[in-house]
C-alpha cells in the first residue's frame, strides 16, 4: 500500500517545464500516443500538418517608440524583447482552439512585445507607461489559460505588451506561527511547491495545469486544484494580496476572516489581470504530508456514485481528493491512458488521503463507511495510484490526437446538486447534437472533481474526428454547451475561468448591473482601460 | 451529561423579542442587575436619569410631501408611519453611546418615516422614490447594530426613511437535495431557525444579538455566530443574493464556487445597505443537531489556552463552539452572571460540539485529545453548560449597569495568529490608558470567540464607573483601542461590522484606491447616494 510519501513525491519531482507552443510539456520529450488510445481513435483519421513557428505570421510589431523606450529606460535592455520566438511563446493560452490555431500559423493574438519585470515597482512602472501610451497589458504567468484569457483586444490599443512574471518568482516568508506563506506572482506551482516542502510545508494546490501554471494566474482566474476536497480551492487559500494598477497599489487582506466591510480579495481573486497586476499573494499553507492512499470505488452508475459523494460533501468526513468518472470516462479510462479501453462497468471513484498517519488512518475510516453504505465496492488502491501518478498527463494527449486528427476538447461548469443531472443531460445532448450535425459524432467524457456541500462540478471531455475547419467545429459545439449550460441555470465555467471564450455567458449570468459595477471598478483602477482589454467584461 | 438536545432545544425556544429602545430585550421584562454583579461594581456609583421617551427631542419631519404621498400609493397608508415611538424605535442601534444618546433624549437620529414593504418590488420602489426626492434610506431587520449602520448623515439629504423589512418574513423555500434554504431578509434569526428546526434543519447562525436581529442584517454585515467553528460564518453560509438598488436588481450567486470572476456576494456581503437593500438570500443549512454537549477545560494561561485553539484550527477537527477566555474574564466569569466573581483560576475554554451522536462522540474524543494533549484539564459540562445556557444574556446586563452608573461596552478584531499577543496587549493598553486619564480606571476583558487556520478574533469587555460626559469618555477610549488596532495590523472588526463608528478605521485598513473602487460601484447601483448615506464609505 502506497502510504509513505517519501517515494512518492511526485509533485515536487516534476520539473519547471518551459513549455514552447504549439505544444504542452517539455519541446524536447513530445509525447507519443498511446497504442490503446491509437487504437480507440483508430481508423479514418491521418495526421494533420504543422506550420513551422518560423513560418507563423505575427503582427507588425505596434507599441509606439516612446513607450518602448521608456520600458527599456525602466527594465534594461535585457528585459523587453520583440524576439519573434518569444511573441510566439506568449501568444494565447492552451485550449485546443488555441494550439489548432498556432498549428495553422495565425500568430494574430501574439503580443509585440514581451516584458520581465523585477519587482512589483518595475509592474507599477509598467502599467504607468502603458497607460500613457495606450498600449494594452497582458499579465503572463504560467500562459496555460484555456479561455482566451491571454488574448486580449487590439482594437483601440497601440500595442499589445505581454508582461511576463518570471523574474518575481521568490518564497518571500513564511509564517510558521500563522501557517502562511508570501509568494510573489511569477512563481510557477511546481516551484512554489519545491520551496514549501524544503520547510515542511505544502500548498496542495494540484490544478492539472501545475507543471505550467504559476501563483498570478492561480489568483487571478480562481483557479481550483484537484485536491480541493482537502486543500480548498485556491481562492480560499488566499489570505492576502497585492495588486499593481495604473493608479498605484492596492493591498486588500487585513486578517483571515473580517465584517470590515465587502471581502475585497475576492473581488481581485478572478479578476483576470483587468484591475491590473497581482505582483503578491500570503497564502495558507499545510504541513507536508508523510503519508498517502490512493484508492478506487466502483458505483453502479454515475447517480450513485454521485449521492456517496454528496452525502461525504455533506455530512463529511472529507477525503483529500474526491472525483467521480461518469459511465462513458470509466470505459475509456482517460485517467490512465496506458490502459484505454479496459471497461470494469459502472463509475470509478478515486478517492485520495493525504496527510499524518493517524489522520489519514481516521479519516479513511470514515471515508470507507460513507462510501459502503451508499453502496460503493472498494476496487483497491490500484485505480486510484494510477489516476496520481498520471494525473498530469491528460493535457499530453491532446498534442499527438490533433496530429492524428482527433479533436479533443474539455469544459466545465458547477451548479447545485438538485440540478446536477439536468445539467449533465443537457450539456451532454448540446455537444452530441451539435457535432453530430456537423458530421462528426462525438464521445462524451464527465467527470466530478470539485465537490462542495450545496453541490459540484462537472467535467466534459469531448472527442471526434477533426472536421475541415477544427476551429470553427469545436466553435460551434463549445456554443451549443454555453447555451446549454446557462440554460440550465449552472455558472459559465467552474475552474477554467472567462477570459474571452466565456464572456457572453458570464455577462449572461452576473447580469447587467453587476457588469456596470464591475466595469465601474475597473475605469476606477485602469482609467485607460489597458489592463487585459476585451478579458472578462 | 447535557447530550439530548430536545429539553434543551433553546435557541427555538426563545421568543422573537419586539425590543423598545433604548434598553435590550422584551420592555416588559426589565433585566435587573443580578446581587454579584452589583457587589462588584459596589460602592460610589448611582441611578442616572434616563429621559421618559415621550421627552426625547426628535427632528421635525422632513421627507417632502411628494415622496411621502409616493410612499403611501406604493405601500397604503398603514406602512408608512411617522408615529414618535416607531420613530424612536428605529433610532440608531444598540451600542452602548446609542443607548446612552437615547437615555439622554438625544433623538437626533431618528427617520422622519418608517416603511414596511411587503415584497421585493415595494422595496425597488421604495428606492426608486427615494432616489427621486433625495431622501436616504436605512434598511432596518433587527435594529442591533452597534456601530452606528443605522445612523445615515442627514446634510445634503431631504429627509431620512428607515425601511423596516418585517413583513419580508418567509422562509421560500428548502432544498433538500442541495441543503439550502431561501429565506426573506426580514426573517429574524429566531424565527428562521424554528421554522427550519420544524423541517429538519438548523442555519447554525447564532450572534449574540441573536433573539434580535435579522437575515438581511446577518448579510449586509458579515455577522459571525457564537458557532462559527462548526457552522461557519454567515458569510460563508451565502450561496445566492437578491438585492434591490435604486438602478434595479442585483442578483449574484451561481453555484456553490465558481471561476466565473470575482466572487460578487463577497462584494455585498458587508456591504451595510450602501447599494441597496437585500431582500432576500439563499443560504447552505444542515441537519437539525440530534445531540449536543458543551464543556469546560482549564488552561493555566491565555498564551496555553490559545496555542490550544490554534492546534484545533490548524490541525483540526473542530467543535462547533469554540472560546477562549483571557484570565481576567475568566475571573469575572462573565459568561455566567449569575456567579460573577467566581474564579478558579487560569483561562477558561468553552467546547461545544452539536450533531449525530455519533458525530459528536468521534469529534469530541478527537478534540478531547488535541486539548489535553496541549495542557488543558478538563472542567467538566457544568461551565459550558452554563455559558451555552447563559450565552445570550450578557447585552440583558448592559442596561441595569448603565442604570447604576457603569460603563460597559465592547469591541473586537482580528488577526494572525503570529500577531495575537501584540495585538491583545496594545488594545488592553490603549483602553486601560485612555480610561485611566479620565479618572476612570477600567476593568478590559478579552475572549478569543472566533477561531481560524491563521488566525482569530479578540473581543473586548470594558468596564468603569461613568464620567458626566459618559459618551465623550467612551469615545476616547473607543477612539485609542481604534488606533491601536490599525496601528498593530489588526481589521477595524470582525463581526460588528463597520458602520460610522469604524469608518476612519476601515479607510485606513483599505486604503484610497480600494476605497475608490468601492465608491465607484455604490455611484453605478445608486447614483443618487441615497442608499445609507454616511455609512462604511
Amino acid at each position: 500500500m502506497a502510504d509513505e510519501t517519501t517515494d512518492h513525491d511526485d509533485e515536487t519531482a516534476l520539473p519547471v517545464v518551459r513549455m514552447r507552443r504549439p505544444r504542452w510539456g517539455d519541446p524536447g520529450a513530445p509525447a507519443e500516443l498511446p497504442a490503446a488510445a491509437a487504437a480507440l481513435v483508430g481508423a479514418g483519421v491521418g495526421a494533420t500538418d504543422v506550420v513551422d513557428p518560423d513560418d507563423v505570421a505575427l503582427p507588425a510589431p505596434a507599441v509606439p517608440d516612446a513607450a518602448r523606450a521608456a520600458l527599456t529606460d525602466l527594465l534594461g535592455s535585457g528585459h523587453v524583447t520583440d524576439d519573434r520566438r518569444e511573441r510566439i511563446d506568449h501568444t494565447r493560452g492552451y485550449s485546443t482552439p488555441d494550439i489548432l490555431a498556432l498549428r495553422h500559423g495565425d500568430g494574430s493574438d501574439a503580443p509585440d512585445l514581451v516584458v520581465t519585470p523585477g519587482s512589483h515597482d518595475d509592474v507599477l512602472g509598467i502599467l504607468t507607461i502603458c497607460a500613457e501610451h495606450r498600449v494594452a497589458v497582458v499579465p503572463f504567468t504560467g500562459g496555460t489559460s484555456v479561455v482566451g484569457g491571454l488574448a486580449p483586444q487590439r482594437d483601440g490599443f497601440s500595442g499589445v505588451v505581454s508582461v511576463d512574471m518570471g523574474r518575481l518568482d521568490r518564497l518571500v516568508a513564511v509564517d510558521e506561527i500563522s501557517r502562511t506563506a508570501t509568494l510573489q506572482a511569477g512563481l510557477r506551482g511546481v516551484r512554489a511547491e519545491e520551496l514549501l516542502r524544503a520547510k515542511g510545508y505544502t500548498l496542495g494546490h494540484f490544478p492539472q495545469s501545475y507543471e505550467g501554471a504559476g501563483i498570478g494566474g492561480y489568483a487571478a482566474t480562481r483557479s481550483a486544484g484537484q485536491s480541493s476536497a482537502g486543500y480548498g480551492r485556491f481562492d480560499e487559500m488566499v489570505e492576502h494580496i497585492v495588486l499593481a494598477t495604473p493608479r498605484g497599489t492596492v493591498e486588500v487582506g487585513t486578517a483571515p476572516r473580517s465584517a470590515a466591510g465587502p471581502d475585497l480579495r475576492q473581488l481581485l481573486l478572478g479578476s483576470e489581470g483587468v484591475f491590473g497586476i497581482i505582483t503578491e499573494v500570503t497564502v495558507r499553507v499545510r504541513p507536508a504530508p508523510t503519508h498517502r492512499i490512493f484508492e478506487g470505488w466502483r458505483f453502479d452508475d454515475f447517480d450513485s456514485g454521485a449521492a456517496a459523494l454528496r452525502a461525504l460533501a455533506q455530512d463529511g468526513p472529507m477525503p483529500t481528493v474526491l472525483r467521480l468518472s461518469d459511465e462513458v470516462e470509466t470505459s475509456i479510462n482517460l485517467a490512465d491512458p496506458g490502459e484505454l479501453g479496459v471497461d470494469a462497468g459502472g463509475c470509478l471513484v478515486v478517492v485520495g488521503y493525504e496527510g499524518r498517519d493517524d489522520e489519514v488512518q481516521r479519516r479513511r475510516a470514515a471515508v470507507t463507511d460513507a462510501l459502503r453504505a451508499a453502496g460503493g465496492v472498494s476496487a483497491g488502491t490500484e485505480p486510484g495510484e494510477a489516476w496520481r501518478t498520471g494525473r498530469f498527463r491528460a493535457p499530453y494527449l491532446r498534442d499527438p490526437l490533433l496530429d492524428a486528427g482527433v479533436l479533443v476538447e474539455t469544459l466545465e461548469t458547477v451548479t447545485f446538486w438538485s440540478r446536477l443531472n439536468d445539467v449533465k443531460a443537457a450539456v451532454t445532448a448540446a455537444l452530441t447534437d451539435a457535432l453530430t450535425d456537423q458530421g462528426t459524432p462525438p464521445l462524451v467524457m464527465c467527470h466530478i472533481s470539485h465537490v462542495y456541500a450545496s453541490g459540484a462540478s462537472l467535467y466534459f471531455t469531448v472527442v471526434c474526428p477533426q472536421a475541415d475547419d477544427p476551429i470553427a467545429q469545436w466553435s460551434a459545439a463549445k456554443s451549443a454547451a454555453n447555451t446549454a449550460i446557462r440554460q440550465a441555470g449552472a455558472s459559465i465555467t467552474h475552474h477554467h475561468g472567462v477570459g474571452r471564450d466565456h464572456r457572453d455567458g458570464y455577462h449572461d449570468e452576473i447580469g447587467n448591473l453587476a457588469l456596470d459595477a464591475l466595469r465601474a471598478v475597473k475605469h476606477t483602477l485602469d482609467p485607460e482601460g489597458v489592463c487585459n482589454p476585451g478579458v472578462l467584461i
